[in-house]
């Protein structure tokens, strides 16, 4: 990195760094203080305690400031906030998670459900005079959070809600912030008034006093130890008859007047809901992109780890080898590099969206549905593929992997649960796959019986994917997919775009036929369970689509002849490791011959062949500063022999 | 249970317990004990101190001695030992661990490669008067066992061996019971006599006094935290010209006599590296064991749950639906429950074969090592199941699965190593691999060049399998395996066992090709490599069939007949889940058509379909007590509505 000349890695790690690349290059420097990195080694009170004042230092990075609009004393750059705060994954995830709930989730619900009268609330949140939590889950609902059980009943006499947990299963559970620190909560409950219940609101309910105590009516619990996050303190909260000012309503899309009349801009119930979750996109989008970062950090130890430890002698030179020379071990990390490669400028992507929405500067009125849709299913991919990514790391590393001094088991376990928290991967996948499947029916509903048939004969023709949001290089792509797919060449990007949408395509359009036929014949959530593998897989496949566009995407801003040369390389060991894993998919539904199948398969070893000596500017560009690796092994010249 | 007539889970539960099951039953007697599981809130210093108390308690049970010679104050009952122990597991992981390694690793390291002279020892240990630990794994090498660095130096002035640990990556690293409590080691070591090395030996090396404080020369460390195990202190050991009398050296198999002359009774010094090795395969046998138990608890858990937590209303009924309806939980769950049966039957038959050889049953000179290939080959398979099945329970429990309190976390901490100790699954997956292409080429070592083409061409016909230790019943289902897999009825096992085979026989076929073909024109390391991926494969599809076979085997002897139809199923899903997984292989190398494969998907959804209402059953038959399950959402009411 010498001064005036970029290197290869510079240039890649400035295109994965996205549109706010200054906002994480800036974040590299502020989080490379020890006093920002987790320790293992303090008890679960201890590490609360610790994260709670590291909280307070990052207070002062001015990121938290960023997610906020003017009005309520921030600088309105979503897209800024929600890369910068990212950062912190590099560093202790506890850390990211408590800075998430406090800024991210109490203060967005604040500052996107609220109005002008909750403006002093989010400036205490900001500058952290006021600990927050956010009460959505409950112990009997989490995913189903339409059918929630607390309830806030109006009570006109004395203009106030009266909050309360009708059973033991609507206590509110995993709450983070709800064990120790938090004095008020945004709690989720079903909004009563006039004896009618108006559906899912959301109220600020204070529920402890200065000294930490309990309010009267209030009772939290502390959810313990936990499988890591050790400094975040879930916890949970019930509510017997708690009385709060009729104003602690968050009343952007809804309200209460004085003599208990219930008045909406939004009048379908269901819309209302789904308008009131959508504003909170932006918790999905970031713990996406923070479970892919800490994957990175995990990739980047034990990719460096795999060049420099050796083990068995080669007996012809004598030499004993280097992990990384093995077969088996370029094709169980590179992929994944490969992958993280592609989510990180999916993630990009999606924060450019989000950001475009939520500043304005984007006022199709499609766009916020097609935004939740693709945060969903990118969650999903993203959260999967820190779980997959880090065990295989600390596996490859073998036992010093599994000492907490090299950090990867503490990756592990505190990521473990983003597959569930903002949305279980599952439920989201189905969300985007019903999302799709909605669309379509939107355009061959009025079909009959004949035209059903018809249509089913014509499945090769693209009704499907969305045209919204596309750009003219993908769009370009598309349009010479028409070259048929299986003879064309398999390295160009055309034809690897349409085999990602024709599976897409595919799978969408028979999961509906396959729903419509069994709904005649049977109960309807027979049907949709008979479908549900099939379903999925849908979502799983328009989401893989909207990762290669991205990376492709991402490619087309790489200047440096030699920086580009390297991401297509990568970007074809995503495609086709991506295609292995789907093969049988691929040949069963005749997109693809057995002998390309095969081509494929060795398609993958000439390209980890052929990065394998690229390694370390993949590793240098997947922009985790070693300084901030905290991965004793690495510097451990007992480890490596020959050192 | 009514006493007198059994259920068909019951049936089960015996049929999976296997020819030890007395001592089952009483473990699961014994085990029911507050003060032998874990208690997670402890600091690592005080769950160490914790499981050597619960390790004193275990030893009143009369296990331990099961695993000695009557000579050395054992009962002679290898099986038993192992089986028994292997239960420690559904209690606590860490206690296993602390046993195995005190019992299983340092006793088994006394007892095999110890004589007379060192009977005394096994009688200390055994009490636990004498706490050891079993140091063969160093920082720089752990796979490559033959490379160790430490060395063990004849001097015949004081007849003493000099032990030393000469670089920094000699010194002894995770080794059980180092860190804290460990008075003594059985250290590996390159003997030297006569300046001349005579390969990896052990030898007894007391490392602390009675204080616990190092003795002179040596230097122990503590590898601190660790992903999980927090009750076991994993240390490090390093040797400064340590002396030790000549007698410690465990002299089964080699000795040096007063004058330092070296004498084997193995010539080959490679021979006797793998013998002194082989004695070693109990460790193996029990990772394998205790990780298929730890799957067993884990998934217990997560099947009770499924059966009372709801999610989601039934739009047509009202109702919410329980977890375990939905067809993508019966996918996710239920095939790992039936490879977990196939698992339970293969270990059964793996300490069989042990209990068999090691107690003299079993005379086959080729035994042994068809022992360690299997022993190797099932700790793989079984390990992997552990860290793949508890990932699914974890997040099949959602946020409640992440908390310490419902154990999965824990689960999933504690037997996460366990892909790595006692030999890394790819290692061994290698050597199982290496091992069929040995046998292969001492068949065809001879054929000339027409010789290998005309073989090649001859692909179809077996020449792999191996004989020794087949039954009668699996030799009659593969004499019926000429009719035509492609035709037959996959629900047959005879075909099922073929389409089983047939992929091995082909993997390590044309494994053994590749090889030999690249061989020729390229140095063998890099022929190897190239073909690493296809090596690793073969040594898979072998094991596959191993368990396959135990799992038919296993069904053979059970009686009553709604037992035994239910195990049947629970087979079939093994089976075509397997054939599932593998579809894309079978499908490109024509032995399944595109037809077929469709008909394994459907069948899978049809077989979870009907297992689906038997769920309870197979949870009673995996015999873990509901009393040790110690998952709190089990029970508690908040999580489950309409209780």
């Amino acid at each position: 990195m010498a001064s005036g000349t970029k290197s290869p890695a510079d240039h890649l790690r400035a295109a994965l760094d996205g549109p706010w690349r200054d906002v994480r290059e800036q974040a590299r420097r502020q989080l490379c203080d020890e006093r920002l990195f987790g320790d293992p080694y303090l008890d679960y009170h201890a590490a609360r305690a610790r994260v709670l004042e590291q909280m307070r230092l990052v207070s002062e990075f001015g990121l938290a400031e960023k997610g906020f609009r003017l009005e309520n004393g921030g600088t309105g750059e979503p897209g800024a906030a929600v890369t910068g705060l990212e950062m912190l994954a590099y560093a202790d995830l506890s850390l990211w998670v408590k800075c998430g709930v406090q800024w991210g989730l109490f203060g967005g619900a604040v500052e996107n459900l609220g109005t002008e009268r909750h403006r002093d609330v989010v400036k205490q949140l900001l500058s952290l005079d006021l600990l927050g939590c956010f009460a959505m889950t409950e112990s009997g609902h989490g995913s189903d959070v339409a059918n929630l059980e607390t309830t806030a009943t109006y009570d006109p006499a004395t203009q106030e809600f009266v909050v309360h947990s009708p059973t033991a299963s609507a206590r509110k559970d995993y709450i983070g912030g709800a064990a120790e620190h938090a004095r008020v909560a945004a709690v989720f409950a079903q909004l009563i008034t006039g004896g009618e219940s108006r559906g899912v609101h959301c109220f600020l309910v204070p529920i402890r006093d200065d000294e930490g105590h309990d309010l009267p009516g209030v009772t939290t619990s502390d959810c313990g130890l936990k499988g890591g996050l050790a400094g975040v303190d879930n916890g949970r909260i019930s509510f017997d008859q708690v009385r709060i000012p009729r104003e602690n309503l968050l009343n952007r899309y809804a309200d209460v007047e004085p003599d208990g009349t219930y008045r909406s801009e939004i009048e379908n119930p269901s819309r209302r809901f789904f308008t009131t979750l959508g504003t909170l996109v932006r918790g999905r989008v970031s713990v996406g992109g923070a479970a892919a970062a800490a994957a990175r950090v995990a990739l980047s130890i034990a990719l460096r780890y795999a060049e420099k430890r050796r083990q068995f002698r080669d007996t012809e030179s004598g030499e004993e080898v280097v992990l990384l020379d093995y077969r088996s071990h370029q094709r169980r990390l590179l992929p994944l590099v490969a992958r993280s490669f592609a989510l990180a400028f999916a993630q990009n992507d999606l924060v450019r969206r989000m950001h475009a929405i939520q500043t304005g500067q984007d006022l199709d009125p499609t766009a916020q549905r097609a935004l939740e849709k693709r945060a969903a299913g990118l969650k999903a991919a993203q959260t999967r593929h820190a779980t997959r990514a880090i065990q295989e790391c600390r596996e490859a590393c073998g036992g010093a992997g599994y000492l907490t001094e090299n950090r990867l088991v503490t990756l592990k376990a505190d990521t473990d649960v983003f597959t569930t928290f903002e949305g279980d991967n599952l439920v989201l996948t189905q969300l985007v796959a019903k999302e799709l499947l909605t669309a379509y029916a939107d355009e061959v509903r009025d079909l009959d019986a004949m035209g059903w048939v018809r249509f089913a004969a014509t499945m090769a023709r693209d009704v499907v994917r969305e045209s919204s949001g596309v750009r003219q290089l993908i769009q370009r792509l598309r349009d010479r997919s028409d070259e048929g797919v299986d003879d064309g060449d398999l390295a160009r990007r055309s034809v690897q775009l349409q085999l990602f949408a024709d599976r897409e395509d595919y799978l969408v359009r028979t999961a509906a036929h396959r729903l419509r036929a069994r709904a005649q014949e049977t109960h309807p959530f027979e049907a949709f369970n008979n479908a549900q593998d099939h379903i999925l897989l849908a979502g799983e496949a328009h989401i893989e689509r909207l990762i290669l566009e991205a990376f492709i995407e991402g490619i087309a801003g790489i200047d440096d002849p030699e920086a580009r040369e390297l991401a297509e390389w990568v970007c074809d060991l995503f495609v086709y490791s991506t295609i292995e894993a789907n093969q049988a998919w691929y040949i069963m539904h005749r997109f693809m011959s057995v002998e390309r199948a095969k081509a494929v398969r060795r398609g993958v070893n000439e390209l980890v062949d052929r990065l394998r000596p690229h390694t370390p500017t993949l590793v240098e560009a997947l922009g985790v500063p070693e300084a901030m690796l905290h991965a004793a092994m690495l510097d451990d010249a007992s480890v490596h022999q020959g050192e």
